[in-house]
């Protein structure tokens, strides 16, 4: 029965309350957060204590933390984390900055504790069968990945501003899906991305409506087309061709009802967010990071999956300012 | 080249001439009809004659009739275009009298000339598809069979009070089906009609919407939904469950279009009406037909087939009456 | 907190434990088990004490019980807790014999305590959302209803000769379906019933696959199919005709992954089995109760109806033996 | 009645030769081939006469060609036919050069007589049913478009060698499809192109995947994914988001049958080539282009939109050689 702390009691550390305390495995013992109150609600409903970040880190009992704080805290508390001796399931992105990020892996495999990134989409049951259906060759060799990923609408523009862009705080998840189904990083990126959604995201610097295409060295090309808004909910497809076939992963609906009358036949929408639709995929997720501690058995989702995905996302913003495609070589965007 | 006769320029006349005229190995030289203006202007578009009904059969360059009338003409034109030594297809049904029907196939036994009933959902590719999967074991033996088979709209009620009832003139395309699907007559049927959606056809003695369950010798079941109105549009729908899978054959649809908004995800409606849904079958209809004639092969759809419709529908209309199920005896029912 | 024991420890006993032990609302305290060892080891998991069905009841303590035992002990039992001033959720049927149902309906009214009976698919999201669109209008007045509802694989002989038969056992929840949908009882019900499945089924009095046909008084018609093998998976779907359009519930697949090969274009089969199908519909159910409850409110589902669709069983059972269809009065069905 | 020459009598012309007899408005008189004997057997199905291009283009009683012959004789013949005073049906691409295509066109203005190109995919039920919507305004703006185009297998190496690449040959069609869609030429063209399908298309200096991003000035965005392989059929999906919805043309299905076993649900894979999915969209063509004439109104598709996509196409190929993005101004590409 592993002992965990969870470092951040907002929307999502919410959502992971949840698939830790429904886990045999493991306790919830102790949450932390910026805002105490936060935590001590949290904790009230889950049967554990509100203490501090750092008291957490320092106790011994616990066994692993689960880092859900704001995206400039992550490679600190997973270098402190580790550093007392802790297992990591660390909210992506692992940082906005690729060589704090690479700098934050040295200290991990130094202090030899696993550390995993929240990929969640890679626990998605669709996501994973299309996954396993892949890899069991039933499509043959993979030519032409597609994702699509448009979230519902878009944050608020104060967000934006700290989210270190649409490429490293939304398209991420679609790089390390890109490279998890493909299995290692592209040789080049290009990215165009525009503010048509809300020119107000444009002038915070950002976009709103980005396509990254990444081609691989042996010929294989992964498309991705990201929007802040797909008023309809969130749209998350997965479609890869290969040599002897087509693999697609829908959209998972809110219901399976269809209305036909004079006007068509109209069925349900796409669930609206990743609360909805990644649900099973959090829990699956955590069942993982337990499963491998409990035997020892490799981390389905590594610290390198966190930074590969940054440095897509590093490259695809550099490609998207300058016009031009950008090659990554050792893991790391060429200036072009 | 086959000489052809049409007999009937209404709106189902309108439709075989189009095949007749399109098809290479047949000539459409004459049209007859009950008004003789609608002859004379079907035939000006098809480069045919108009000419009496009596003449056409009278001619012996004439290879061929297909049978577009009112339904109460269609034995005796059978008979008499037999007796001329004519090949016959006839539209659906040969009769709205069963002992009529079994007087006017003895007849045909006698003159010797080949007559295909007009069964055009045969000719449905996608009915087909489901038939040729069936009888390739796809799905092993066959078990419950379910047609569903919804019209737009009623028709008016002075048709319905000459139609012959909806087992006669409606679900005998279904009745049609499951004979054609199960190979051969079911040992008893059960029907239960009402006339929710207009009581003006209840009070012309008929029903608008009905449930037929035929009960086959073996254990097989075949059930069949109609309804007089479909505001959709034409609802033609097969499925049928084996002991190793289901096969399930849809509707056509208008587009592939689909447009998902905060409302939901909104598709085509099915083809609006028989014309619309079944005009690739009509066509694969009297190519069958010519076929059949160039090569001395069997017919695909015999006389034999329609008399068996219409003995299913027969005992519907006895068994909806009485509200008790009706044997099928020596291909007819037994009076309950 | 209502304090809750559960009376059953089989499989679908199980599936209510995890339900009620998920729920804030209530705590389970005691679980029996005609199999003392079964309720021992649910009980350890779930933090509830094994204890015996009359302790139980006995106890003041208890707020309200689940009862997940055998069939032919849910009339006695729902007696008992209601008697000792329980509330019941009690799993369907109510009984195998509608007289001893009706007896046990009255104790209750006596009693004064509320009872719901387990009807987990007006729980279900699909079925939910299609009644919720039907009772708002969306189709207009309702006129054919067709419920589909396929067990993967039959259960072993020695079951079945228990089981009251399919009508009492399985098809009960497709009557209740068709009452929810259709706000009441039909005026007479026909069943055609065969054992083309396993002939041993037949052997042992009962059918496999059947088609039962509700006459409503005022000319609705609801068709369910049944059979005990779709070795598909569990195919459950409900499709309503009605004045202005058609709803459909359709099946819940397995994944939203399709693989287009020269074959075809190949998806998921639909969940299972009721476990996976209807989960979310278990959890909904106990909050149903739960939240009755807690506010006094109405129940969802009454003893009333799980009388009600006895009644069609009985009467669906009484039609496929004797051939004919069988009339419902006051309730009961009237011996033809 | 218009008097029509087909010129070319290969696999396309065969197609156009069926949609201009089926017309009633034309006749076809006169068919010429490179290959003589072509022409004629193709003639005498029709009921037309065989004869050199030049006499046909000579033939004053001859009011309109169907140019159908090799791309590189495209502009040629457009040129003569319009000098002659003939109105023009011409195959897509105008021309393999672009400004050979300017030329032509400043020809085809002197000369003032109709040229409309044949991208017959805007007369496709599906793709025109989306436009419609589109520009009726049921999506609101559009930001977003994807195309997916895939062969269902590359062509012989020594036509890839002769068609002018992947852009031009096999692209335009999506480059008309975006022009058409968006309502005009895109500011900038960023193609990656790989041949992984097929090396040997690659030594042949051609590409056989293929993605490319068109950027608009007003930050729409559209991408195309190409593939000269899709073993399960002809690809050909358009999909559209816009800031109210998304609007999705799907593909046409071989039939409506769905097999559900063990294995899954399996149902008809996209019709296998133009031939298939795309005859109606030539009917349809051939009816706006005759329907022109008649009414003397615009043409749906103009020699400009036929240069418009080739400059797209030259984009395209010189970005996809280049590595960089290559932007459009006064409608030719600019030299990165």
């Amino acid at each position: 029965m592993f002992k965990i702390g969870l470092l951040g009691a907002g929307r999502i550390g919410n959502v992971h309350a949840k698939s830790i305390t429904a886990h045999s495995g493991c306790q919830l013992v102790a949450i932390s957060d910026v805002n105490m109150a936060s935590a001590e609600t949290l904790a009230a409903s889950c049967g554990a204590v509100a203490r501090s970040t750092a008291d957490i880190i320092a106790d011994k009992s616990i066994d692993a933390v689960l880092i859900a704080t704001s995206t400039d805290t992550h490679s600190n508390l997973i270098e402190a984390a580790t550093a007392a001796g802790k297992a990591v399931l660390c909210e992506k992105p692992v940082d906005l900055d690729l060589s704090r990020a690479l700098a934050c892996q040295d200290v991990v495999a130094a202090n030899g504790r696993p550390v995993m990134i929240g990929f969640n989409r890679r626990f998605d049951p669709n996501f994973a069968a299309l996954k396993r259906a892949f890899d069991a060759g039933e499509i043959g060799k993979g030519e032409l990945l597609s994702i699509t990923s448009f979230d519902p609408s878009p944050p608020p523009v104060s967000y934006i501003k700290v989210s270190g862009g649409i490429f490293r705080d939304m398209a991420i998840h679609d790089f390390d899906m890109a490279c998890w189904i493909f299995g290692g990083l592209p040789e080049s990126v290009s990215a165009v991305g525009t503010s048509i959604v809300d020119p107000a995201i444009g002038q915070a610097g950002d976009f709103d409506t980005a396509v990254i295409t990444l081609r691989y060295a042996d010929g294989r090309i992964a498309v991705i087309k990201n929007s802040r808004r797909a008023v309809y909910g969130y749209d998350q497809r997965v479609e890869l061709l290969g040599a002897t076939g087509l693999l697609q992963a829908g959209n998972v609906l809110e219901n399976t009802v269809t209305k036909t009358t004079t006007a068509g036949a109209i069925g349900a929408k796409p669930e609206f967010f990743f609360l909805e639709r990644y649900m099973r995929a959090y829990e699956a997720e955590w069942s993982a990071f337990i499963g491998a501690l409990q035997t020892g058995g490799a981390l389905p989702v590594t610290l390198k999956d966190g930074v590969n995905a940054l440095a897509v996302a590093e490259a695809a913003t550099l490609s998207a300012k300058t016009g031009v495609p950008v090659a990554l070589k050792d893991g790391k965007p060429v200036q072009p």
